[in-house]
């Protein structure tokens, strides 16, 4: 067996098999195609009320140069790849001490959202290490394809997340959310469909 | 069939396989466990002699405070998240118009590495589309399993690219290339062993 071969089937244990829908909203009763009528989760705290702004246009129509249909809200930096693992202390050993890491965070419940937390600081972005809370946890799926571990999702800042997902939605970029709720961070957060998005988990995180 | 499950059925057309260890070697005759007997591709460039440094020591011994076997190189800023896509042209568009990135760059053809790039700004770091130049494409097989796409691989920037290689293969992580070679940015690279790394495909790249 050659070692591309080799490589490949000791690195692919399964599907990868993303459970993000789950990620901040655990309880679902019905969705329709555009994945807005996801029930919300009783354990998620609603941000609907977190700088909210008149949602009557999201396009700039004037004479400023840009095009009629070019969002009024911005894609800001990367704020952090979330990478799902199945031993958190072994993968915080390994960036702090194998990568030397500039700073590796303790490892933080977030009974709330069903994972453990950890922080890998990169100097311009961070990691986010995700681990199982219990197996109800929304990486649970995705672990028990991917048993090495994996990329879960990207999470990228944006400076007022909901009028960036009205007007994603808008323009057929599903939600998995009805609305932005507070994530792990604290800091209201929607999560995009990777069907819409290149086969990637997109989640938007507000700025400020 | 509820929502998350139709979801992931939908998302999940087959296996996440990487065929990274193609990327810049094209041609492989065997591998030890170490993955450091992988012959080299006549398409790379060496970089044995850009920026070597002395490799008799990878460890500090002294009373600095820091501990004996940290590494003399320094692990820095996320340079870039790759991302294999389906349609180049499409995801290009994605990111111009609907995310409404601040730069995309134009398609650029990296034959030597079997592959089409375009880079998308956001801000403290980029995006790296990967389409497909040929059915030998080193991403063929991802996109094979993975029909929307998804995330290959994460680049992270080090001071010294030959001494990173050599201090993580004494630590026992692989690197699937026998030395670093000369990547699609024009500066040396290596790539690590994902079931090394927790499951993640990661490239080191020389920051300077």
């Amino acid at each position: 067996m050659s070692f591309l071969r080799k490589f490949s089937s000791d690195f692919i244990s399964g599907t990868r098999r993303i459970s993000t829908c789950k990620f901040f909203s655990r309880n679902f009763t019905a969705a329709t195609a555009t994945g807005v009528n996801i029930m919300a989760s009783s354990l998620s705290l609603s941000s609907s009320n977190i700088g909210k702004r008149n949602f009557t246009s999201t396009t700039k129509n004037n004479d400023d140069g840009l095009p009629k249909d070019h969002p009024v809200w911005k894609l800001g930096r990367l704020n952090h790849i979330a990478i799902a693992v199945p031993d958190l202390e072994k993968s915080s050993k390994f960036w702090r001490e194998v990568m030397g890491a500039e700073s590796v965070s303790e490892i933080k419940p977030q009974p709330d959202h069903g994972v453990y937390t950890v922080f890998v600081s990169l100097g311009n972005t961070k990691i986010e290490l995700l681990g199982e809370y219990n197996d109800r946890s929304p990486i649970h799926n995705f672990l028990y394809k991917n048993k090495s571990g994996g990329i879960h999702h990207v999470c990228i800042e944006v400076d007022d997340v909901n009028v960036a997902v009205k007007d994603l939605v808008s323009k057929n970029v599903r939600s998995l959310d009805p609305e932005p709720k507070i994530g792990a961070h604290g800091k209201p957060v929607v999560f995009l469909h990777p069907k819409d998005c290149g086969g990637v988990l997109v989640e938007l995180q507000q700025q400020n």
